[in-house]
């Protein structure tokens, strides 16, 4: 991590991907500015997709610094029920209209939905354009802009419909955290705890004991978060570019989870909120099985009940409700659900053999069973 | 080039592209048998796509060799006017309303419409699945099994929308030829032509040889047809699998083909057909330029006619048309043309620096200007 003042004015974090490495810029008084953005577009037409939310706070610098370029920007509706192949469908009208060819460039300004959407629009068009993602919440700058996983969700399931599309480069500017609604902000804490969960116990530790800090928006703690966060990210996609291995240790959380946001059709949980959640039933079942002790099961929950995160499933979820999405997550394997459970603080496997009747009684524990 | 009698009663032709090298079995009596291709599954889990015109006559083969697994068979609409987002959906509707897993196998069972299609359906759902190309006409023998080009169609462009996504196999089955409708059998001469033009001249003098046997349907012929095109097609995708360089000197006759499949809604002229005119174009162009010698435009005008193409742009269309398609063509740069032409038979250039009015009397010679 070396600070290059000309390109990056904060922090540089490489991730290590070979010939498809980039910089994740990470700092204040990012937005705006024309380098390094500029640098990264091999041509010069560029289209920025926003929201209507961050549009209005965001979109006018992002412009300014293409100034002199083709940019366009398509501005669609906030909101993860849009995370959808209709938009993808927008997006590509927009940029055949315009004319966009092989050499342009298309920039996700927004949270995870509109990166995870703009990254899929762009991985498709032509069979493949630049990406760049300039992440406006927590949760997008710790996870979703780190590793090029891409993609829609279906009616039947999330993420169903996607590619893996590495971004040229990200800019995680810590301003726009000032403007990050309080729930948006604890729903990127349950991404940043997880890294502490899955791998790095000293961050869990750090993270205990500067929790006040982050939720007082402290710039230097933020910019700490994000940094050690995408580190951790960046380590896990390096070793395990398309998942075949570790890399599903970050899905800690995410099948309980998953499942959440699909019953409750991607409107009224945040994906973050949904973790959260489901980390705390990931954890209850590890010291179920004897996994996870009594003390460390606490410090667990403890810890995101302090971020502001749920810790239970809505109460009108059933264990067969979650059994059935569970079993066409993208995670499971011959109909066996795969679950991230964890060993220990920082410590985390996948395992796809835990008996149905333990997996039962944490569905029953979360739900009141039937 | 070895015989493997176990596996590939035929021909086996190796695509060498490291990882994802994959091979083509050539032969008659391919389909319905188990091997090779259950051997390619990665799981146990397999979806056929195919359109109604083939599935009359081949799916129920393919099922059999399917018998014991997971197979179930989607029927499309035949025709390229479904190369769309939309049958793309059907497609992934259907895997995940049968709880279709990351390991599951999408298999193509048509030409080349339903390759693309299948091909890219594939590549999306979970952000990647694999794939089996069992192409039922000589077009899609030839060319679009070969390469991992995959996608669908615009309103304002050809496979604007797609992936590159190799197959885990190619099975090339010569008694299926024995069905095709002339008209298709020519379009795939189209092709095989193309591969004499850009770089086998001496499989262009075969084919000036042996043209009445391969319009007879010589299976012994149309094998060595096959295998000489895969091989040349082989060839350059290995030496430039994303299209950066040399690759795009298959396009030719694409950029003028792909302005008439455009102009006319992608239903009335078979891709090959929009080729074989637009390499008519293209050798009209070349020897204008002084290219190619009088003698030689001649030879690939006689081949082309022989094989019962068409050697010019429906007379409903403009040179104004052709330039306002061809400039959002997916190989426009900067707003430049580039096209593919001759040097001679079994040369071709890829160039963005035609003078604008030597172009312009090319289109107005076939299309009687305005």
């Amino acid at each position: 991590m070396t600070s290059t003042p000309t390109e990056c004015r904060s922090r540089r974090l490489n991730v290590a991907l070979g010939e498809r490495s980039y910089p994740i810029c990470i700092g204040p008084d990012q937005l705006g500015r024309a380098e390094p953005l500029r640098d990264w577009l091999p041509g010069n037409q560029a289209l920025v997709v926003t929201n209507d939310t961050v549009a209005d706070l965001y979109l006018d610098p992002v412009l300014t610094s293409l100034e002199g370029l083709h940019a366009d920007a398509l501005i669609l509706p906030d909101g993860e029920a849009h995370k959808t192949v209709a938009s993808c469908e927008r997006i590509w009208d927009r940029l055949l209209q315009r004319r966009f060819e092989r050499s342009c460039t298309v920039i996700a300004l927004g949270g995870g939905v509109i990166g995870d959407l703009a990254g899929f629009a762009a991985a498709a068009y032509q069979r493949g354009v630049a990406f760049v993602q300039i992440p406006t919440t927590l949760l997008a700058q710790v996870d979703s802009s780190v590793g090029g996983k891409t993609g829609v969700n279906h009616p039947r399931g999330k993420n169903m419909i996607g590619a893996f599309h590495q971004p040229r480069g990200v800019i995680a500017d810590t301003d726009v955290l000032a403007t990050l609604p309080a729930r948006e902000l604890s729903a990127g804490l349950a991404e940043v705890i997880k890294y502490g969960l899955i791998r790095d116990p000293d961050f869990f530790v750090w993270l205990e004991d500067n929790l006040e800090a982050l939720l007082a928006r402290d710039t230097g703690a933020l910019a700490d978060t994000i940094e050690r966060s995408c580190a951790n990210k960046a380590d896990v996609v390096a070793a395990d570019e398309r998942e075949q291995g570790v890399r599903a240790t970050l899905n800690l959380g995410h099948t309980f989870g998953h499942a959440i946001e699909t019953a409750t059709g991607y409107s009224s949980w945040l994906h973050g909120e949904a973790v959260a959640a489901g980390m705390a039933m990931a954890a209850h079942l590890s010291a179920d099985l004897g996994w996870l002790s009594e003390e460390e099961h606490h410090r667990v929950t403890a810890l995101l009940r302090r971020a502001g995160l749920p810790l239970t499933p809505p109460q009108s979820m059933t264990p067969t409700q979650f059994l059935e999405i569970m079993a066409v997550d993208k995670k499971a394997q011959q109909g066996r659900i795969r679950l991230v459970l964890q060993q220990g603080i920082g410590r985390a496997i996948v395992t796809d053999s835990v008996p149905a009747e333990r997996l039962r009684a944490t569905l029953n524990h979360f739900t009141g069973g039937a």
